[in-house]
């Protein structure tokens, strides 16, 4: 399938790792295109481009023929499509294949894909070997505006997300909205919470612009999401940047997502990560208010864009606020027993103690929060 | 089962990461009462003592006792010893038990055991939730001289041996010769070759103790290891501190391992890592002496001492020279199709060249050497 990509400038992010080292991000239509020079780049001589089985029909192959005519022997590996497939059986087969095309240290991985394959393409790279490069070419505008930046790959376990994994930082990120022209609406709407996610957290301009693309958005619009998604990931590339190892500036991208992961888990992951980060959030703002940090205006306001977003912002009927609480302090982010969140002060800045940017929160404000989102019967 | 320990002074070590962290390594009898310490200064819940079944039997219980008693949760996994578990399978399995008793990231490993298990147990703490603490504790010699030190942890894979791993730097490394009284004499002397090597890479004083001790050490004599156990640790400690990454200066560790691990492969293992290594060191000395970096005597004296400790020096009868090298070139250390070795140009300093450590051996020198080595008919 041949695809044509538009000319527009593309941005271009440094992301650097405590280790000294330092990752590049280009995010715009036609950064795709970048992804053999990349290669040729990481002094290699195979690629193998790690796919989903949706992804594989749309784009792998336009991708591996633009590097292969690099002189880089390349090859396409899928897997079938879903989250239910990003468990440690998978990951053994995509190793397989690769050990049976005879990939070495010579060969990087490209992930070409949405949240799954980057995480579990990213973790095959980890480990080949004791660790190869992976460049992220994300298809989804979540894992464009969230998963691929950040080096957090992995896979999950029958009992819990991402139970096994790693930090294996990509070798870059190559970020080209013209993927999104075939994300199914759904799909884009969850990549959206995680936009709103960055504004809250950390750029209240970018916030600003949301409301007054509001509209088209939440249809879908690709043109309408490109400016938000570049500011998004300036906003993760700062932070991850600066704390590499989620010892405590990364804990601000936990927003919505301590709620949220325990909806998701509640639910049996019936509700999809986006609808659980949007309610996630307002719960969080609303404890945030409780708590006398962040104006109640702010939650209100916040609840007004996700809705007009498209995304849900009450709590569904059958979610008892006291299990959410109790699957939240089981998430791995509860240390000791304690549970912290983290909360905004003001719609772009979050709030910090002397311990740091979690807060503890005491389990009857979390749970009058909860309640007072439930649906209306 | 209960131990005696001796109360001689215990060495101290320290490696450097390129991270900028580090790791200490005590060497001594009675560094293993120094667990739970180790553990307690980690701020975890919870400890596993990941062991192998010969193991368990000897020390296992002893170890988890003694971190027990310092109010740490601390459980026993086990599994079947031998080189033929070193899998993805029973990494699976060491997980599973984990997540069934509700290991969070408040957890350590307690690696105890040979190479085998600090391998496997530190793939799992690499991994486990994207990293946990890992304390090793190695059993044989072969590890205490070796493999605890330097983070490279990792699963065989059917076609090759260390395929899936990862660079996870322990904790800390206690090394405690008291377990060595338990170690059958086979897998002692294995460890005898591997002192050998860090004393022809970075330490003639050390070759110099090895010769006049050599007939204690080759009966298995472990007062007699003690000190030269101490000073291979030190030269490890020094080439994996300045190279953590094994971008060069590493390299020199696989003096005697590239001619050693193509001997192991195509013998399907059936010859030890030991014996491998010997005859190993033994060749690629006698490359070095004929490119003229090592002189003759040296090879010889190298020759002498292995012998004298009981390993082997001459190539098995049906060892063919052209498939031991071409095995050789399929090693995940030939990079591009070139063979490059580590050469000692004395005992005790390897040879560099404006590209490193690595040396290119021209193939007929180098089955040449293998071919002067047979054994005698």
């Amino acid at each position: 399938m041949s695809r044509t990509f538009g000319s527009e400038a593309v941005a271009r992010f440094t992301v650097h790792l405590a280790s000294g080292g330092s990752y590049p991000v280009a995010v715009g239509r036609g950064a795709s295109l970048e992804a053999p020079d990349h290669a040729v780049s990481l002094k290699i001589s195979r690629c193998v481009v790690v796919t989903d089985s949706n992804v594989e029909t749309l784009h792998a192959e336009a991708v591996r023929d633009r590097i292969a005519e690099r002189g880089l022997e390349t090859h396409i590996i899928a897997f079938p499509a879903g989250e239910t497939n990003k468990t440690r059986a998978v990951k053994e087969a995509v190793e397989d294949r690769m050990v049976a095309l005879g990939c070495g240290r010579d060969t990087a991985v490209v992930a070409l894909g949405g949240g799954v394959t980057g995480d579990l393409a990213g973790f095959v790279a980890a480990t080949y070997m004791r660790g190869i490069p992976c460049i992220q070419m994300p298809t989804s505008l979540l894992a464009m505006a969230d998963a691929s930046i950040g080096g957090k790959v992995g896979v999950d376990h029958p009992s819990g997300k991402n139970l096994i994994g790693a930090f294996h930082p990509p070798a870059a990120v190559l970020t080209d909205p013209s993927f999104l022209h075939t994300l199914p609406l759904p799909e884009f709407r969850i990549g959206l919470a995680e936009i709103v996610k960055s504004a809250v957290v950390g750029d209240a301009g970018l916030f600003e612009e949301l409301e007054a693309r509001a509209a088209a958005l939440a249809e879908g619009d690709v043109a309408a999401v490109e400016a938000p998604l570049s500011r998004a990931i300036a906003v993760k590339v700062v932070v991850v940047s600066e704390d590499e190892k989620e010892s405590d500036l990364r804990k601000v991208l936990n927003f919505g997502h301590t709620v949220g992961h325990a909806l998701e888990r509640i639910s049996g992951y019936a509700i999809s990560h986006g609808a659980a980060v949007s309610i996630g959030m307002v719960a969080e703002a609303a404890m945030s208010a409780d708590l006398g940090i962040l104006d109640e205006p702010s939650v209100r306001r916040l609840a007004t864009l996700l809705s007009a977003l498209g995304l849900p912002v009450a709590l569904p009927r059958d979610a008892d606020p006291v299990r959410v609480l109790a699957g939240a302090a089981t998430d791995k982010k509860a240390r000791g027993g304690r549970l912290e969140f983290a909360l905004p002060r003001s719609i772009g800045e979050m709030a910090r103690t002397d311990r740091g940017f979690g807060v503890p929160v005491p389990d009857d404000v979390a749970i009058s929060c909860l309640d007072r989102m439930r649906e209306a019967p």
